[in-house]
């Protein structure tokens, strides 16, 4: 399979092209790395790669970011960071990249463990985390002709674990690696509108 | 209680005013309708409001639209829609009304069904009800002093059935007067980071 992996040089992005790169051709997007760039925020640099790319069998994305602070001190500013980036940027990619997508190929998008398990500061990740696994289960009944859509809900990074810490405690990480093998499920497997947990 | 109820003119909203309006003061905000006016996209709309109306004990909103749209067609512009209106104009009111919201005092927003229960042409819908949900799971952890913030989750109304049937087909509608009451539990009693759910 050709598989496009954006967020590739991130821990996770870097976990999937371990897991994945043995048997698939691949091509690692970055932000400002990688074999290719993008900019999830960015309509036109997300249909600029894709029609760099031509038709692919897979997308997976671990990228975007969020904002993290106090509800106290949270403003629609503030809070709309995460909705372009790790939200809306992952929702494009899936709304682009499903003209370059072959017949019965995924997408694969990222959320994580604060969508249901909230901590302080975290009410951006919550909402933007939430929202993707639900667009994934509205996007699942729409895609045609076999193509699929799923979300990897990982917790907390062994290798991200230190810089965090404060924020999980109490979080039990898992490793990349350990991570990675749900978008392996995701990618050759055959579900859709799943969510697959790594917690 | 002094309860501020946004979207108070549409179905959902008159039927909040009759179910609290006979034991609470009550003040009535459309877009271009009720005692005040606000446009939630609009965060010095939403601040003007809120420094009108001083203290509140509730703060209701029934208000926010979504794109409704084939995912083939949906672009990044036309997700927005949901993100900027129904998701981040009701967060905004939970952000900006919690610095005018009296101590034990709560928030009630509004998701739908169709966050749990996709249906084509749903999938902004979908994201924005989930988000909401989300965002009221996280928000519950971190408002202080007895604050509370709530979420309720309608089926489609029978007083709007009639417009919108074919996107609901098989779906049980419920009389918005029955919907009203899942508010009054929000209000008038005393969880937070619920998910009220009316059908």
């Amino acid at each position: 399979m050709k598989v496009v992996v954006i967020g590739a040089t991130g821990n996770i992005g870097r976990a999937i092209v371990n897991e994945l790169g043995a048997r698939h051709e691949l091509i690692e997007v970055g932000k400002s790395r990688g074999q290719q760039q993008v900019d999830i925020t960015q309509s036109d640099s997300v249909k600029a790669l894709f029609q760099r790319l031509g038709r692919v069998d897979a997308i997976v994305s671990a990228a975007g970011g969020v904002h993290f602070g106090p509800l106290a001190e949270m403003t629609a500013e503030l809070f709309s960071v995460g909705l372009h980036n790790k939200l809306l940027g992952q929702v494009n990619l899936a709304l682009v990249g499903q003209h370059h997508l072959s017949d019965g190929g995924s997408i694969t998008l990222t959320s994580g463990i604060l969508g249901d398990e909230p901590v302080r500061q975290g009410s951006n990740a919550t909402t933007v985390n939430a929202a993707l696994e639900g667009f994934a289960r509205a996007a699942a009944i729409e895609l045609p002709r076999g193509q699929r859509i799923n979300v990897v809900n990982p917790t907390v990074l062994t290798e991200s674990m230190e810089a965090y810490q404060s924020f999980f405690r109490g979080f039990e990480p898992a490793p990349a690696a350990r991570v990675a093998l749900a978008y392996s499920r995701s990618v050759e497997g055959s579900q859709t509108g799943r969510v697959y947990r790594v917690w």
